[in-house]
């Protein structure tokens, strides 16, 4: 958000992308936007990956929400907020590539939320609006690891995030996004969970079993448990996408790449006799690998060796040396093919902060308010 | 089953295949072979599509299991059986594509079983020794609509098969097998439903799920309510292959083109306002599309259009007069892409009869009791 100089004022902010790792699918109230089970999700590191983006289809309600709040800090006491009756000019640019497929919707909605709230002088706990924009944005409010609790109340007053841990608590965490080729054309999380919700019998069970797998990846990261970590995360992973395929019709996202990856992913873990890597698919069939930083190396090779890509910007993010002599030993994955450019790209990257605000200079808008 | 003449006796049988609807995952008792559900299938007509094959592993399980019940009805009062002393000379063969992915354990042990009650004289419930061969081989003793009801006692006396109605009752059903260009190298099911009883949550929930299944497919079988039957099919196949990728390490059976057919056959029941098509899919990517005689040429259009292949036997089995005219309007499927070659070939067939004893000529062994 931008507004120009003189009579106007403006903040230009960012706001980081998040991955879940308990997923969140299918909403106990559609309006409110009241998940049916907590989530668990990172929020990743917006110098290497983020992106802001706006739909208009709950703008309005997100603008109305963060003006409610302005007035009521004026009833307890304040100041009145002239900048109530001012016009709004917003400007959002994206700058994580689209093909990622990470929901662009909850670091956009994240953005203007943290944007509205800091030129209108809100406080207080505005990932219940960036929840009203788009369901997992009040999630990227934060940074770290975050815990969306679903509430029980009826107007959702108990629906609200937390962090687990900070960013810093587990440096050694990192994450690699593999862009597959075979991009589908995928039906939007939002109609496909209120789809799932009317017809997966096996949704039920997921949902009674959640809160368990919660607090057992809350103890693996406060422990740094990465075996159990990895463990939780594919598991919970695997179970989104067979609810969304006992949905009907059927909700299909992973595609013979991301069943690649995965069995990959399998091999590489049963060969170290522990879980090295692990991974994690949102409502697209791009894959997120967790593992930890010493090794990166080994698992960049094993990616090169299985999907070789001669783009010289195959690998993006944070830089790690090239030709790492890991001496992968590829024997133990004899039944896993090679396939050339099943992959586009890799974006490297690690846990990261929640928004915040940019110098003005990096500003969208011009002077008149217009878009630059 | 064949034996030389002379002082040798001779039988050659051949058995069916048959394909589950309601989906059998999951054993109680891995020796006895119990399964965890009961389970429904249809048998598919042994003239069009047919299969013999033999492995060794449960192989002297079958036989002991015959000649006990050929000794119980000497001890009931009946001749001794000499031939209970003679050797054995078993020769198999299997005329159904193997690519198909059909099940061929289930049909051969089918065979074997009843080739030896015809060599031994036994009579009774076979299907009972051909479970101890492969678990669904005992649904393919029957023709037509055939249920493996579970049965609840330890020792699997319960367990048995019974015929739903015969391969007469719905002529007008039909079965298209589309066999798929991108095989892909499967867990075996007898493994796969193992690790799916171990780590799969989603299994359970299926469980209770499926005895209120089976009585409304009963229900549409007997009632010939296509739509029903296709909406029931579908939906068992789908959450049988969520529970196989909810499973740890994930299992996965369905490739691209199986989800590729399965959105084209939920696009022709939309475009149709009613279902005119089901998919049913077993371990592996291969679709068995049931439908009715009267659409088989618009399916067969649409398929053709979707996976143009110039095989002049891309089409096998039951003819069906070329170029059908049937004035499919494509603008409902703007959706989906045509992917050229993506089946190998069609097998087009019908529910079918159990198995049968053969004339003579059609044996399988020479004079000498050796494979021809």
């Amino acid at each position: 958000m931008e507004l120009a100089p003189d009579d106007v004022e403006w903040v230009t902010c960012d706001s980081p992308v998040n991955i879940a790792l308990i997923k969140y699918w299918g909403k106990r109230d559609e309006k409110l936007i009241l998940p049916l089970n907590s989530s668990v999700s990172v929020t990743l590191n917006q110098e290497e990956v983020w992106e802001q983006s706006m739909k208009n289809a709950r703008l309005q309600s997100v603008i109305s929400q963060i003006k409610r709040l302005c007035r009521k800090r004026k009833i307890d006491g304040d100041q009145p907020n002239e900048k109530l009756q001012w016009k709004l000019h917003i400007c959002s640019e994206n700058n994580f590539p689209t093909a990622a497929g990470l929901a662009s919707s909850a670091a956009g909605y994240a953005c203007l939320v943290y944007a509205l709230s800091k030129l209108y002088g809100v406080e207080g706990d505005i990932s219940k609006i960036a929840r009203l924009g788009s369901g997992s944005a009040c999630r990227s409010i934060h940074g770290g690891f975050v815990i969306w609790n679903k509430g029980d109340a009826e107007d959702g007053e108990d629906s609200s995030t937390e962090q687990i841990a900070p960013e810093t608590h587990w440096p050694e965490l990192r994450v690699l996004i593999l862009v597959v080729s075979d991009q589908t054309k995928h039906t939007a999380s939002t109609v496909g969970m209120q789809t799932s919700v009317e017809t997966s019998d096996l949704l039920h069970q997921r949902l009674q079993g959640v809160p368990k797998r919660i607090e057992r990846i809350k103890k693996a990261i406060l422990r740094k448990d990465f075996h159990s970590f990895a463990e939780i995360t594919m598991k919970d992973s695997n179970q989104l996408h067979a609810v969304c395929l006992d949905t009907y019709p059927p909700i299909s996202y992973l595609t013979d790449t991301s069943h690649h990856i995965m069995q990959l992913v399998h091999a590489i873990n049963q060969d170290n006799s522990s879980n090295m890597v692990a991974y994690s698919f949102d409502a697209g069939p791009n894959a997120f690998l967790f593992m930890q930083e010493k090794d990166v190396p080994t698992v960049l090779d094993i990616l090169h060796y299985f999907y070789p890509n001669s783009d010289p910007h195959f690998i993006r993010g944070i830089h790690v040396p090239g030709k790492h002599d890991t001496h992968v030993d590829y024997t133990a994955f004899s039944d896993i093919k090679v396939i050339p450019r099943a992959l586009k790209f890799i974006i490297h990257t690690k846990p990261g902060p929640g928004p915040s605000v940019q110098e003005s200079d990096n500003g969208l808008l011009t002077k008149d308010g217009l878009p630059k």
